[in-house]
């Protein structure tokens, strides 16, 4: 049994939690808001981000920063990407040993267009953590809250970190797997996101499943593009952090990213989603981060960059996607192959 | 205006009907029963197959093949695969000109292995016809029927003969794209109904989204290392007919091989679920072809084989799910990595 702090608790930090504190661990919980931190240890709820979930009782929830990571080997970050530096300065003063840092964000900053894990080496001195960690996969936090099967990747630059964060968190319903792509695990949970804006916008227009299934594949191809780019392997798109993960948030009422596209698709302004969303859509800054990076690098990104234009500069859903669905390509293999001859002249 | 012979008036093939019937063609859509002709030329609806939907009044149906075929220059093959033979076989004698085969079946024939186009090319003198082209793609008929943005993919051995193709099926809301990858194009169809007959049981059985991706995700994987053992480009998995059609039959309600599966994840036997469908379920079939199939040519197809068990061998669902689930490989790029190392090989 190893002391853990769960650092945001959210939707996906509360899930996560209580798999860790199923695994039989001292799990710490830091919530933002005090009220909250009250609510989960006093009635084992956190009925805002998981309706109707009974957590378990051990399960410690805090206010407190310091009293929620003093003596844990395992911190997780699960704030989101918006969050992530402030939670970090803050939590650096309180690191003493070594520490394993594990992230659970999926979002890259615009304007300097890093990673998270990268955000998390800036904030917090190297000599405080063993590793930095990512867990990513397709798993709606309400499913694994409700301990339904679900698989998730974790990777880092050391893969025998990864394999001790692997150690902690997998059981029976929840199953966990490693990756030596930390980049492209990381890339793929952030710019799925943004497709999953684009499919509930279809979605909110009212097209059907083939006009989804049309967008999602070319929205893999395109997520593909700049991954590699970015130094990814190409491979890993293919797999549970890549289609996975694509596939759950693009085809499921559960994903936060789908439903802002579905309101934007039936004509709702973006300030109006987000307050009515009343939670952090990752994928509207990603979009941002993207659409930009993908210009500084010459990356052809067309679903990304007609998501851009709906969000900041006011184009209709309509016409955004009615231009997207003629301007495939005719040899759709073509980019494939491309990112396979630049897998090999690697 | 060209005249066209479909053949075959499911709801895929009176789909098809009406998309070239919109495009201005002498369209005549062969219906293996008199009533069900009678009812298209008479009430222009195919209530079985399309419910709800207002055909083209100038869509022509008949009962007698050699009508709809006669001075036919393209003929469109979209009767199930189990009766593909017998279909071509009364199309041979009333063949007169050279015509252009087109087939929108979505099988493998168990026992010889057969694609589709190897059966018609089987059954149909070389001189009969000027190639064999497949149309497929992610592409629900219901929607199809309704005008809402579809992609579908042409591919042929001769490019030349399926832009033919392409030209008369293209319109603003059914996108039609060319490959030059036939194989691979008619397997990822074929293969993809499996993974949706393990997608309807995962969810009988109450399973959620995270279980469904995960399994989607590695049935992917497996249908690109069956399809690149046959001669398929790896990357076509990745495209419209590969991922593309994987998805929109595994999420849809609509997909006949999802409800199927979906019958026995709530524990209805085999013949049950069938006589209930009324219609035919390829990805049964398939399974049957692509268990013998992956067997000889020793290509490690566990979703499969675990279908094939509850088909075939009253395999439980549950056990073969769960087990599904706890066994995907810890690093799961390894089998990844092996495809692209194949493919640089060849």
């Amino acid at each position: 049994m190893e002391k853990i702090a769960v650092l945001g608790a959210g939707s996906w930090g509360t899930a996560l939690a209580l798999v860790l504190a199923d695994n039989g661990h001292d799990v710490h919980l830091w919530a933002h808001r005090k009220s909250l931190a009250e609510e989960i240890s006093r009635t084992h709820t956190n009925e805002k981000y998981l309706e109707g979930v009974a957590l378990p009782e051990q399960l410690q929830a805090t206010h407190e920063m310091a009293e929620a990571v003093r003596g844990a080997g395992h911190i997780l970050l699960a704030v989101p990407t918006k969050a992530m530096r402030e939670v970090c300065a803050q939590l650096k003063d309180l690191l003493q040993d070594k520490v394993i840092l594990t992230h659970a964000a999926k979002g890259i900053e615009p304007g300097t267009y890093k990673r998270v894990s990268e955000i998390i080496a800036e904030e917090i001195p190297k000599e405080s953590y063993e590793d930095i960690v990512v867990l990513s996969g397709p798993s709606h936090a309400e499913e694994v809250s409700r301990r339904q099967p679900t698989t998730v990747t974790v990777s880092a630059s050391d893969l025998t970190v990864a394999e001790k964060v692997q150690d902690i968190f997998i059981n029976q319903n929840f199953r966990v797997y490693t990756s030596p792509d930390l980049v492209g695990v990381e890339l793929g949970g952030a710019l799925k996101n943004i497709i999953a804006l684009g499919a509930g916008i279809s979605d909110g227009l009212g097209y059907g499943d083939n006009a989804k299934a049309a967008l999602i594949t070319r929205g893999l191809a395109e997520i593909a593009r700049l991954g590699t780019s970015m130094g990814a392997n190409p491979l890993t798109f293919s797999g549970l952090t890549g289609i996975g993960d694509l596939i759950v948030t693009c085809t499921s009422s559960h994903s936060r990213n789908w439903r802002a596209g579905y309101k934007l698709g039936q004509g709702n302004g973006l300030e109006q989603v987000l307050e009515d969303m009343g939670m952090v859509v990752e994928g509207v800054r990603t979009a941002k981060a993207a659409y930009q990076l993908a210009s500084d690098q010459n990356v052809d990104m067309p679903i990304t960059t007609g998501i851009y234009q709906i969000l900041f500069e006011d184009k209709s859903p309509r016409d955004v996607v009615d231009q997207l669905m003629t301007r495939i390509r005719r040899h759709e293999m073509e980019d494939l192959t491309n990112i396979l001859d630049q897998q090999l002249n690697d």
